[in-house]
């Protein structure tokens, strides 16, 4: 079994150069595109250069994070360093700052990607959708390739490496701790310079979205990079290490560890492998539509996998059906929440038109009918992945002691198995809504316009779909945190010679406390978010109000706007107000932790992934269906553009903005953070507690 | 022992006597006020008129819907009719009966009261603050006396028949049965009037609010009364049997059970003799302030309720200081809650201020500020009952086994001993509404406008703090229904010979699969409620507009409105709406019992609890935030009325409205009746499930 295993990591690290090798294949076709437009190059520069601006300064305060936090966790993690083995301690703290560099490289490379197909797309949207797609899409697939190439790379190392999984969980941690702050830095960044940007050109000034006149309209298309990119990269990286982590610790911890481990690792590569054949087949029809092309590759991508895992249980010494079968209901309930995603935000669904019709009564109704269908559609996703974790657990458990919980976290694998091609798909959108606006400000005409916005429009589907997803994965995978939290508390517990947690039980006033106080956390998170965005942009917003004020001809467009301080203005406020927020999180974990001890945190967990999940499928998908209603209206429904319906549902949007791209995808990285925080802390909390 | 709950059993009945000779006595002395102006006469019969129709269809429907419920208990409950002991069955049905009896009992007589007072509060507005808050308060104050003197009065009759605190289980799941249906369909009413009001006078034909011109204004009157009086009143009748019966349900399996049966009926005795003090006192200066008044009495009551528990924990033997600590804790937590609710809701504060600052931005800020502090308000709340049901447990855990979950039931008996005290206060808010209306409508001048505003601001602010205490109380009280559905299904258990529960652990799948399905079923329940009123809305405003189309002479007043078709209109869509929600919830509850067994109930009751009381508190305090904003700004703040900021306020007050007063306080009786509904079935959850 040994050999076996040994296979794998051989295998791991060879798929993950053919994902860096395809990516750069495709890097290199995209860069191939010229730019004739001047407009455009000078546009496309300038956007570059803001996003490189927001990231470098957002690493730098990263990695003052990131160096204290590694301190802290070379001091007392896996134990204190006074009392444990200091080889361990080295290891946790180098797998953390790994993790913390994989996911900021594969965010930084994405980035680089993305400015430079935007440009390319809006050029090739001249020639057609076909070509303009082609661009968009390999563009975003770069990003997808990396972030899984990475993860699968880092994991394998570090394992083999260290040769222990628990240390895994510092590679986790350093990933969802850079998720978080990238995540919810970039959703400030760009929902400040959206927000800022409609309130003062759309409904101030009257003058189109994208028009180069406004001072904020840099800052919004490199918002679109910094908070859709690199954050939703930096967002599945995480998501994906965590799933794969925590089905290891677990993996570990069973009799015949070695042959699950192996399968962890076969079916992250055949995921791995099933994405590259899905992007790789990815085209659109010269008329076809765009959304169909996205998500028929998807289908592709899901059935390649099925199959292939499939084959390697027929083939492999070792391999089970039952897990094979948890996989595959997770990778199964995944997809069929994306369908039901799809349902409450595509705009050729009833809900979209009945909260556009809605919106003819006043902005009241339209933010009372978004909020309640987006109540309603977190039912799907929510018994989807109740009854994915109970299918998995049931169908697993008679493998033996602890096979169930595996079973769960091979569910979370398994739903993020086509991570790759979801993350090719998602940042797809910010490339060809960046398009779209450089093909206004380029002046490349109607109907090239046209075509872009038809690309957008499919990237913006596509996305409300990702999202449900990846928020889906999350909860799998913080379920399967939950079993890794519990089995690094017992080691905790069984070295102090305590008696071991069975379980955490409901009645017991410790954990319900942590229950209670988990529960409200997510929600206090969104607020602080929202209102960083709220307060933030009335920061720009005064900005904008003065370079219109002061620079003379900037109304008439003979003069240009200072594209600079805007950006500066993003970044700024982004990093002052994501610090509270995320630094809330951990401090709660903490109180709540040596408060209650180690029951007390499971309690906290569990409140804290089911809210969290409530809320954050409420508000992506409230956020998206807001956004559609929008656009259907503007395509002359409801009284179309200009009509009291359209004002209406452009408020909605609004407030929907934060909703769906700051706070919404921001908590799945929160709830993962306080995951790995929980069982990377748990010996402390097994050592001092109040009530523990 | 059996002596001394004897001499309970005659307190309880004396001391019911006496609340309701009181509330006798203060409808007289109401009674006594005459009312002179003929104008006031007219609308305030039509405001009754009003008010019993819709009390008379919805009494109908229930009435329906209490037939087929009491058959299928007589059939079922406690255990198969065929099985069991018919003696059983019939107290069961009898039981319930008795509980739908009283509360609508209760509900009707304080509607009666409320819409005797509201004229004589408009009139006694003329002579001053003081005569007129009296009259309010008293008018209140009868209800209030009416639902605690019934709900002991019930409480202990249906004890000292049956002989077995199970069946109070029924008269318990009667009182909130029609609980559920009286505040949700009373809501529903309320806010339909009340938005279609609002949108067609003040929006649409600039006429201030309470016109009699417009068609609407009847209904909207009539519906603070059927919403808040009566619903209120349901719905605090329902915690507050619903806190006894699980207390006495836990006690009864205690040993030593006597003096802990005993204890439970003297602190409810001594809450209600505490709150007939609090209301005897209750008194407003010559131009004192209204909301400290309110205040005041509460505070008075919750220290007579101390001093004399604390004074019976002396004399009785057999009583104890740690059931007196955990009663203590609870009412302080409440006491707690209901001042932070206040920060986050009056004006005087800094966030309405916030709020209303934001609106200068756009409407879509009011929003997300307002939904950003309604998420941070949940956040005390939480944290208090979180802390109170741990240091409750923690108290009594050295009493024995059993006596830890004993010790929350009595801190949620503790926090509404002083609900007689909280009803008043709350009933107060609509009929000084009323009155404010009633004062615009009889042309009572200025002056006198102006003295009702300030009635019925302090009715607002009080009324968002009796909100935050009852979600509270409810949370407490669903905590110890947890208990005693677990009582009842081991009961259930040992009678089928199976093993028994000893908890509910979280990494049990199906516990987690019923945590994850519990917690969405209060979105959805909301959304249904929400999108009832926006329907229900829609229906009226066509109605209204017809009125104005082809009633000539309306617009100018020289013809009258047909009060009655909007009353109508309000009335059955109220009824069509509720009916689905109320049969989804409890439709839930029995698949997820059917599906996972008592285990996937008990996971799925604490998901209920944990998303219930965080989106209560949420939609409550948000709802009270952007009603109080819009009054800030109304008062000349923020440009004031007219202004743009106004406008946005004004959107957020609508956004506000069904969020406060549908949805927000339906979801406690949706928790406790579906806390119930699963104690009463538990024997069948044993008997059949999938997966159990």
């Amino acid at each position: 079994m040994e050999s076996q295993l040994s296979l794998f990591y051989g295998l791991s690290f060879l798929t993950a150069a053919l994902a860096f090798a395809f990516a750069v294949y495709l890097y290199l076709w995209v860069k191939k595109r010229r730019i004739e437009n001047k407009k455009i190059l000078e546009v496309s520069a300038l956007i570059k250069e803001g996003a490189n601006t927001f990231m470098r300064r957002e690493y730098k305060i990263l990695a003052i994070f990131a160096g204290v936090a590694a301190v802290v966790i070379f001091v007392l993690l896996p134990s204190p360093v006074w009392k444990g083995d200091i080889v361990q301690n080295i290891s946790m703290t180098v797998a953390y700052i790994l993790g913390t560099a994989l996911s900021a490289v594969a965010g930084k490379i994405g980035i680089l990607v993305a400015t430079l197909s935007n440009g390319r797309a809006a050029e090739g949207a001249q020639k057609g959708i076909k070509p303009a797609f082609l661009i968009g899409f390999r563009g975003g697939a770069v990003m997808g390739l990396l972030v899984v190439g990475c993860s699968l790379l880092g994991v394998a190392a570090v394992l083999l490496i260290a040769g222990d999984a628990t240390i895994l969980l510092g590679f986790s941690f350093g990933a969802s701790s850079l998720a978080l702050f990238a995540k919810a830095g970039g959703g400030i960044f760009t929902k400040t310079a959206d927000v800022s940007a409609d309130l003062t050109g759309k409904v101030e000034l009257g003058i189109p979205e994208d028009d180069p006149r406004n001072p904020a309209v840099i800052a919004d298309n490199v918002g679109d990079n910094v908070g859709d990119v690199a954050g939703m990269g930096a967002d599945l990286f995480d998501s994906n290490v965590a799933a794969m982590a925590s089905a290891l610790v677990i993996a570990q911890s069973l009799t015949g560890g070695f042959a699950n481990i192996s399968m962890v690792f076969c079916y992250a590569i055949l995921g791995l492998l099933a994405s590259i054949i899905g992007i790789a087949t990815a085209r659109v029809g010269k008329h076809g539509n765009p959304t169909r092309a996205l998500n028929s590759s998807t289908y592709v991508t899901t059935a390649v996998y099925l199959v292939l895992t499939a084959l390697a249980t027929v083939i492999f010494e070792g391999f089970s059906w039952r897990i094979w079968g948890a996989s595959a209901i997770g990778l199964l309930v995944g997809v069929i929440i994306g369908i039901t995603t799809d349902y409450f935000t595509d705009d050729s669904k009833p809900i979209v038109r009945k909260v556009a019709h809605a919106s003819g009564s006043g902005p009241a109704f339209t933010v009372l009918s978004g909020v309640s269908y987006g109540f309603i559609s977190a039912l799907p996703a929510m018994v989807g992945i109740a009854v994915s974790a109970l299918v998995a657990y049931k169908l697993c458990e008679p493998m033996g002691a602890g096979y169930a919980i595996f079973g769960i976290s091979m569910a979370a694998v398994g739903m993020l198995s086509i991570v790759g091609m979801i993350i090719s798909n998602d940042a797809y959108g910010p490339i060809v809504d960046n398009a779209r606006g450089l093909a206004e400000m380029g002046g490349l005409g109607e109907e090239t316009i046209r075509t872009a916005d038809e690309l957008d429009s499919a990237g913006n589907t596509v996305k409300a779909v990702t999202k449900g997803f990846s928020i889906s994965a999350a909860g799998l995978t913080v379920i399967s945190l939950l079993g890794a939290f519990m089995s690094e508390a017992n080691a905790a517990l069984a070295a102090a010679g305590k008696p071991l947690i069975t379980g955490f039980d409901i009645m017991s006033p410790t954990v319900f406390f942590g229950i209670l106080v988990g529960a409200v956390i997510p929600a206090v998170f969104s607020a602080m978010l929202i209102l960083g965005v709220d307060k933030n942009a009335q920061r720009m917003v005064s900005e904008i109000h003065r370079q219109f004020n002061t620079i003379k001809g900037l109304r008439e467009g003979t003069a240009k706007p200072e594209y600079g301080k805007c950006i500066d203005i993003a970044t700024s406020g982004a990093l002052r107000e994501l610090i509270p927020a995320g630094l809330m999180t951990i401090i709660a974990t903490l109180v709540v932790g040596f408060i209650g001890g180690p029951m007390a945190i499971g309690g906290f967990l569990l409140g804290n992934i089911v809210s969290g999940l409530l809320l954050a499928l409420f508000m992506s998908n409230s956020g998206g269906l807001w956004d559609n209603s929008k656009k259907y209206v503007e395509a002359g429904n409801e009284g179309g553009k200009g009509s009291e319906a359209h004002k209406a549902a452009v408020i909605g949007d609004t407030v929907g903005d934060p909703f769906k791209d700051t706070a919404g995808p921001s908590i799945n990285t929160q709830i993962t953070v306080v995951s790995l925080v929980s069982s990377l802390v748990s010996s402390l909390f097994v050592a001092f507690s109040l009530f523990g």
